[in-house]
């Protein structure tokens, strides 16, 4: 099974390397940026069997910092 | 409009950083691991009226390197 | 001038990545790691009459989230 | 013992984040930015036993992909 976990920071927590992509877009002339949000991404291949719990226990104990970040889990169709 | 672009290593490049999160995962106890990648991913919003050519130009030109990297542009519904 | 910024996460704001190479050092059978912090680097070239006053503000607005991370800026003897 | 392990891509490897962070400097009105490099640290704290060929293996192992990118292990005076 194929599981992406999208990791980006909570609104509010300013995001540099996210700031510094929209300057550089702007700087490149691309127009109509309004906000850059950087963060990570961690592909999975897992077993089929592995449960949603399972899932939540990486993120939060490995692949998420829960105090400034978001965690999204979101599996292939 | 929300626009995600997740930039990953193409197959065949190592991945230092997935790697450390596969070996920390089975260090954890968690089992049915077979494959770990982690890449970057840059959430944008952007004037719809952006084009999907403008979207491919900021991938090329700044987000990311497309000699070892693969990027992958997704809309919201 | 050469000049290096290092970017790390203020103590007490848990890590993620460095969590996860600490335990895939163990894993690989590394012994007497105490403790692995993860972070940015970044490598500048500016020139030489650029100010401290100049770097520091790079960081402030820039480089760094100085509410959750460190810089430390650092010149090439 | 303190040990910082800088990991930067190698000469010649396009580095998308450095040049997102040249670009943002620029538009922000830094002057005399000529290159920069975008990489990351890892800080360990090892066992004073620990032989400089085993953070070399650390190294190869887990911490960089030599294909692309280099290291340099520095330890604290």
């Amino acid at each position: 099974m194929k599981v992406r976990v999208i990791v980006t920071l909570k609104n509010g927590v300013l995001d540099p390397q996210g700031r510094a992509i929209h300057h550089a877009l702007e700087g490149l002339g691309f127009e109509g940026v309004n906000d850059v949000r950087a963060g990570r991404v961690i592909e999975l291949d897992v077993a089929d069997s592995t449960s949603d719990a399972a899932l939540d226990e990486m993120c939060a104990k490995l692949l998420a910092n829960m105090v400034i970040e978001n965690y999204r889990i979101e599996k292939a169709a």
